[in-house]
């Protein structure tokens, strides 16, 4: 079999056997196959697609370019949960703690963030002393011990979907349907995951602009999930504005904090109560998703959550006095609410540009390895719909000097959008795909 | 300027501008933008596809990407000649002497073979001594002091091309016309030519198998040529049989010599004398294509052209008794001649499997850097359209052992088609483009 080969049958809009596909996984992951090479057929993939049969091959063989963790012994059916990623989302902080205060496992690794979306454990690395570099073995004593592990993904699970997600990052190949399917099916496969809640993101602050986009990406990891005897549901949810108020790294985590304690901002509580409640229901935990929510709305006003989450932190080496105590989080030195000039509505907010803003203050990477301030970013006051009054608070910039500060400022009141008459807020979820 | 974003507009259909191709030629011939990012932009080119803006661009930058010959001072009005390659195309052998001894200097660049097609340089070596690997300095000094030169490819010249061809080679990106059209004419450019005439191969022996995409990528270097101020005219010709008789290199300079001295295959006869003479045309050393013609024949018949044949022979430190005693040559140890079996028309002769005879057969390269033997190949003895009586000779192979000598007998019968009915003769010339 010649690489140069199966580049040409996909150029030409041809389909890959199981057979060639396997091949090229695995001799990329060997370094057989150069890069080179490689994003030749990315490209081709990216613009001549792929049927399910092939989006599932290439699934299996990502997953199975490593090892493929077997929780069998610690966790009879393991529920994952996936974001395709936002601005502000920070659900997993939340949910993970309720699921796994359920008495339902959840190990899950996550990435960090790049360019306008954040990642989950650059959030909890905010908290002193959290370590996201769990090996596999103490991956699996945790969950065995606690029920609950939130850290980065091993290097020995699905290898190939890291040497192919560094490559599609370089080579424009991100935003393709089948590539984006198998690089998350792999990873959650080679976890070790029988089940997976899905969370497909769609808006200006997503990867999915339009719904039509978003759907076809759900509904092909649904089936996809269904062809490799995985159960998977789909949520496509709305990222056409922030979720919740906070965008930055330990302003988020204390808003997750808020919500474990019960009084979070209303769409991001909701947010999580549905997310939460289609996992207890994916894992076995409520027969029906109106009981499984009641559980999740018990679960937190007990304080079970919480209690799961502080586990978390101390697990896995965090300052517990941060996250008992969120005040003693640093502060960014130079912090401005900006207030609204006039009355209105709030008609419009550019997600991707407050993410932007974020990077820009130093919260996120503009490329790998770049370093983050976990102090900086944006609290919103508002939400699309609100009825604003003039002097009434917009939004709140935390930065570390005046002049990212009146950027942030600048670009954030550019991406906001008012009208004079009433405007409809935006849904929390479009579509529910099973 | 960052080069994911320039394959990012090109994967999703869009113009890249003047500087961004500038940007991305330059920094990849400085070795700045890797291997990687530059194959994923040329499947987006290949499947996007590229204005005639684009593509003078890009001919422009990959011809500046290096050295540019100017070559005022020796010859006022440079005239080059490119084929796109075929199987039995041994034109240049004969043409460039013609025209050079019209007094039109022409000191050509030319290629290797690789694949079914074979390169004249290959041709050449055939000669002992020849020498292929002239500097710019011996080029210019021999086409002052001779008129004529027919060397490599310098790696000053288009040093671009070099590295984007070799690239495109192994990443399923030869076949785009944009792609085709810089390559051919960025090297023309960096070579000193003023005008270029172009002969495009159609059919089973060609790159381009149909009239339709042989005459769109001529069209295309026609008006790419009249964008950066240079003649060109493009031949369409037919590679649905090879050309002549003789495929394998001594094979095929001795069919060469065979012209020249005024007695050669009546098709490569006709074919070398329409391309010389639209040479001379293009060069303005005659006023119709009628003159040039008969300009051509009185230069074969006077033996000015041999004699210029002679010339560049020695000039290259080649061994001048083997062109003066073809017999000299060394030939293959096993030479046999197929007849037919029975009476019939030549039907069909798929011109791809007869080159690809000649490479079993020892005389090709399947990859870059193989080592050729200069006696092997195949003769042709019919035509397509060639009435046929049983018995008479087909094909004769010369190979170097019996187990070749087997393999090239079956394989190029059966690349033969015979039919019992009159079958009308291919064409010459398709068409005519300026």
């Amino acid at each position: 079999m010649r690489m140069v080969e199966l580049i040409e049958k996909k150029r030409d809009g041809g389909t890959l056997t199981t057979d060639e596909i396997n091949y090229f996984i695995q001799e990329y992951t060997d370094g057989t196959i150069p890069d080179y090479q490689v994003s030749a057929l990315l490209m081709a993939i990216l613009l001549r697609g792929m049927d399910d049969r092939e989006t599932g091959d290439l699934t299996l063989a990502m997953a199975y370019s490593g090892e493929v963790l077997d929780l069998k012994d610690i966790a009879p059916f393991v529920v994952d949960k996936h974001s395709t990623g936002g601005v502000g989302d920070k659900v997993s902080l939340v949910v993970i703690p309720v699921v796994a205060a359920r008495g339902l496992p959840v190990g899950k690794m996550s990435g960090r963030g790049l360019g306008f979306s954040g990642g989950t454990l650059d959030k909890l690395e905010s908290v002193p002393g959290f370590r996201a570099d769990l090996s596999v073995a103490e991956f699996k004593a945790q969950l065995a011990r606690i029920g609950i592990v939130l850290t980065g993904q091993s290097a020995n699970l699905a290898p190939a979907d890291g040497k192919l997600y560094a490559l599609r990052d370089v080579t424009g190949t991100v935003p393709s349907t089948p590539l984006i399917t198998s690089s998350v099916m792999s990873k959650k496969i080679a976890g070790g995951a029988d089940a997976i809640l899905l969370d497909v993101k769609v808006g200006s602050g997503a990867f999915m602009k339009t719904l039509d986009s978003a759907r076809a990406l759900a509904e092909g990891m649904v089936r996809i999930g269904a062809t490799l005897g995985r159960k998977v549901t789909a949520l496509l949810s709305d990222m056409n504005q922030p979720l919740g108020c906070a965008v930055g790294n330990s302003l988020e985590v204390r808003e997750a904090i808020d919500v474990l304690h019960g009084h979070g901002p209303q769409d991001f509580d909701e947010h999580c109560l549905i997310v939460a409640a289609e996992m207890l229901y994916l894992g076995g935990k409520a027969d029906t998703l109106e009981a499984a929510r009641t559980q999740v709305t018990e679960t937190i006003a007990s304080g079970q959550a919480w209690e799961k989450f502080r586990q978390l932190i101390i697990a896995q080496g965090g300052d517990v006095r941060y996250v008992d105590e969120p005040e003693r989080f640093p502060q960014a030195p130079l912090i401005e609410t900006v207030t609204a000039s006039q009355d209105g509505y709030l008609a419009e907010v550019r997600a991707d540009e407050i993410g932007m803003v974020a990077l820009g203050l130093g919260g996120g990477r503009e490329k790998k390895g770049d370093i983050i301030d976990h102090r900086v970013g944006i609290v919103m006051h508002c939400k699309v719909g609100d009825q604003i009054e003039a002097n009434a608070p917009l939004f709140t910039i935390h930065a570390t000097d005046a002049a990212r500060r009146d950027e942030a400022v600048r670009r954030t009141l550019r991406a906001l959008t008012f009208a004079s008459d009433p405007v409809e807020p935006l849904p929390l979820f479009y579509a529910r795909i099973t």
